[in-house]
């Protein structure tokens, strides 16, 4: 596939995820960054509203309105950085423009209109386009992502678990009736959100459950999960909030078939994540540790069999909003384009 | 009973466990703190370890070291706040002095020698105290504690775990065999301990999962559920280190009985904790947050029956220096003394 | 004196200064909590609003609205937390109720409306009251504040300067032209403020400078110490926003007189404030940390005389809300009520 | 000048400046990383000691130990990441192997052995290598550093102050006799020592002066500001210890000419760095955080003279360990080899 020269605008881009996509396009050695919009920052420039981008050329870009004829006639990828329930519309109105777009809501990740309905608690506002959408995660769908004209990233919770659980299933060496995880986040998995629950003094010193028991990324990790095994899947699931920036740690406690040994799950991630250059495989003799992966793309997993309990212990760290959210949607670009997948990510 | 005159001293007092229990003692209305011991700050004083303790007339205490005969001239109660391994032998020559003693380490927490070597990897130094020593769980054994010459505190984990679990293994509501739960740590649960891994640098921004499959906790936490079902239980358990000083998070997943609901949880909760002043029972409404127990002697409880998997999930929060660690010292010498329960620590 | 009861109300009970004046009234072994009001938080309990106060007989008061004829057919005693420009009309509605008014704004710290109006950009609601009004600095004003009706509580910043400074400018040790001071604060310290500015992930890992050059405590600062000089001073003075939840640190450069020394220095605060009950002096041994102080009402004092420069370097520590806010109107209570001044603080 | 191409050596890697360098190195588009040594890690791969590498083909770099001639059979550029007192000596053998030394320690940055033993406490290694020195301050000594086969790079405090003071001294702007300076610093600035003083515990919810009055760095703060105007300068410096990872924060109070302001501040500014990639003035109308340059070699600068007090504001921030450590010596090095001076930089 000849390589596309990409044109990029971020949508929304005054949030973690938009700041986060600016800042890795803006260093990415082909694509290029054309147009930023965002509500509240409208008419201000780039590097006004993030001083950090101050010593950049693009810093004099100017913060506009989404208006798709106007952003498509320099843009031809669009990144949507906006609000579950916002995203579809808009979706559809650079799909209507022959914009290529990739989105990072949680709009397009379900293929049911109707589950999303019951966990984002509002009607599909473009359910006609839903099966056009490709799931983002490169792990599973690189192929599909390449062609795709409609890409939903995963949320960051289901990439720190997809990758790890997906061979696993695939390789029918667990229990799919029996997955129980935990989740640890940084507080920037909940956005720029100016909500008194995210203030410093209500964070610091401060853990906490929350989601229980139905947090919202349940929908499609259970979705992923299913179409491995065609069976309906359910699965146990509590995030929690601590007093960091960045990072998520996944803890999976799985039931291992009869003969399965730590050797066979090594096995199995090796053949499915030998070419996967963002998958790093710890083994048993490391665990995962988030400063090991914030700043980049990377996924860390390690596992061990309780030998007590007889479970498999599976363990992820991921950087929320790189691996979780906007590198990953760069690596998706990466793939759209023809590009080496790692372009702009190492 | 009449009220006994406690004269107490602190054995291994520059750790934090033993800087919060003279936090503690300092400000406790009937027991007087008369000698803190430490081999590292042996000769200073009080005040020059803990600046905090400078405006109390006992901040000139000097550290001396741990003479059985010359500190019980003064002291009738010890608080041992040592590493496992050393305590038991001091513990004996304090106990052969006719001191009453509160040990904050592992080493009488466990009633089998074997299981002791089998977690702490080494003999231990006085078997034949084990059968003398009461868990100093209050919520479990207060009637025990009152009458002991030789406390073992719980651990932290085991503490924010094991008031949840006992009465739902009492009354029968879950199954003892699927038991599943993670815990989120304070630095502080590691102790003063020079080690690289504890430096801010290296724990703030991280968050890491540790102890992985067989944390030694994992010992009294299944000794004490098992002494309840009247059979071995062995559960699953994995702790994370996360950056804040204080807290504990336990989440548990809990397979309850085939018609317990929501309201039976809370019901026996109630009935086995409405003259606990410690315990508070948060039902379904609220989450635990360890902001809301720092600094406090409280366990903090929620419940939520899960409707699509049917598992019970528990969640507690506790200081695990105070509650975890010295609070509940305190208040088992408040039981030992006759003292109301929650004296020196409202 | 005779000891008058307390009925204590707590008007704008929701910030962090009404939570931490809460928490002392709920501890307080003489006075008692009768009512907090809120407008954010009308009809809640008080345990709904403050899930750390959940165990106490008080958690089931309900937040009324600020009523001064309701509030104070039960209580004598009004603290105002509430913001500046809000505080000066309900103070009077109170005084006129014939209340005890203790505030903790900004409102009557200054003794010139014209001054309030450079600073706080708006006129003042009742200057008539501005003569009336005491200065709650303790080690001060405790006389005037003893016979007061209406204390302004200094505000953080101003307590962590103005008691190392004020005996130095007292007994003509420093020249009072050349002052210059920085201060390092804790996030708390901009109240539960919900802005953008304040969300976890943009203070956590940043450290800055802001109310350059025209902090508006300097009013209060400066009127302070022109009181002591019968001068007109003006100071330099740069606060910086530092991640932590509480806590100050002010750091002074001071210019001695020609023969002044180290000993000199120590003489005039020992002289100073020997009687005072929560002045800790470090001397030049010991440097302070705000972790020393934090949770308590205590400021810690060292200083040090500079050979090379010739200045004389004073630092100071203070927990913002408790000295510097919530604790040191609990000691004007104690003064004003015939109390030990340590009541409840301890 | 044609572009060398260099083989670089990392000697004591396993700190925090060292992982820094190591991680520049590996993205470094022209200079390539081809041995590292650490005395307490040898014999360990690279990824075992820094898990964030372990995707990189040179992961699997074993750290050896600093042997001067083997290492240069393969390196011709040498970084030195070693304490002060140790890099002397180590410097010199590397020399004598005719490597191009940048030394990251202090011990060539000042001129004077005499200073040198005063603020250090011990006698120089290597004295008669201290005029062939140059300090690696690329915005002063940039053609120096060009030529130079000894470079000392500055320490973090010094960066954030000289960058600042040397064009306002260097045009005669303040008086040279009347500085005035705090700084604010994340732990990682104290090294990966393994101190009580730096454990999370200890700093975390912690700030606090220290190296009062005396800090080393004021040694050669003083040499470079002395250097500008022809007369010793002495400064009034405190530095203060913050609950981060990352970041200082340095301010500073100067006393202008009589006709001095802003606009003549910055353009004094804006001419000495017009080509000067890594500075970014932000006037007055915005002041430095952190958080805009963490993870970058960027350092930003505020100016604002205070009406009230006639003083000249100046606020600086870096990342002190890339641009006050281990990016600066990056800088130096593309310097040295004729490289891009932003090169593996942006």
């Amino acid at each position: 596939m000849p390589k596309e020269q990409s044109k990029c605008a971020v949508i929304g881009a005054s949030g973690y995820a938009g700041e986060e996509l600016v800042r890795l396009l803006l260093a990415h050695p082909i694509a290029e960054l054309v147009a930023v919009t965002s509500r509240q920052s409208a008419g201000k420039r780039l590097d006004q509203v993030f001083p950090r981008f101050g010593h950049h050329n693009k810093g004099d870009l100017l913060f506009g309105d989404a208006d798709a004829k106007k952003i498509t006639k320099n843009a031809n990828f669009v990144f949507l950085a906006l609000p579950h329930g916002v995203s579809a519309d808009v979706a559809k109105s650079f799909l209507d423009c022959d914009a290529r777009v990739i989105d990072l809501s949680a709009d397009f990740r379900l293929r049911s209109a109707k589950v999303y309905e019951e966990f984002y608690g509002s009607k599909h506002a473009a359910p006609a386009l839903l099966k056009q959408a490709v799931y983002g995660l490169p792990e599973q769908y690189a192929k599909e992502i390449a062609e795709a004209d409609l890409v939903a990233c995963p949320g960051c919770y289901p990439t720190s678990i997809l990758i790890p659980l997906l061979p696993l299933l695939r390789e029918d060496l667990i229990d799919a009736k029996d997955i129980t995880i935990t989740s640890l986040s940084g507080v920037s998995g909940a956005g720029r959100k100016v909500e008194a629950d995210y203030l410093f003094a209500e964070c610091n010193e401060s853990a906490r459950p929350y989601g229980v028991p139905k947090h919202r990324h349940l929908s499609e990790i259970e979705q992923e999960l299913s179409g491995v095994t065609k069976s309906l899947i359910t699965i146990q699931f509590v995030p929690h909030l601590i007093p960091m920036n960045r990072g998520i740690i996944s803890t999976m406690f799985l039931r291992p078939g009869p003969d399965v040994d730590e050797g066979e799950v090594e096995a199995v991630y090796k053949d499915a994540y030998k070419s996967e250059p963002f998958v790093r495989l710890l083994g048993n003799e490391r665990l995962p540790d988030t400063k090991n992966v914030v700043g980049t793309n990377f996924i860390d997993i390690s596992w061990t069999l309780d030998a007590r309990t007889g479970r498999l212990i599976i363990m992820s760290a991921i950087d929320n909003l790189i691996k979780g959210t906007s590198g990953q949607a760069i690596q998706c670009l990466n793939l759209m384009c023809g590009y080496p997948e790692t372009a702009g990510l190492l």
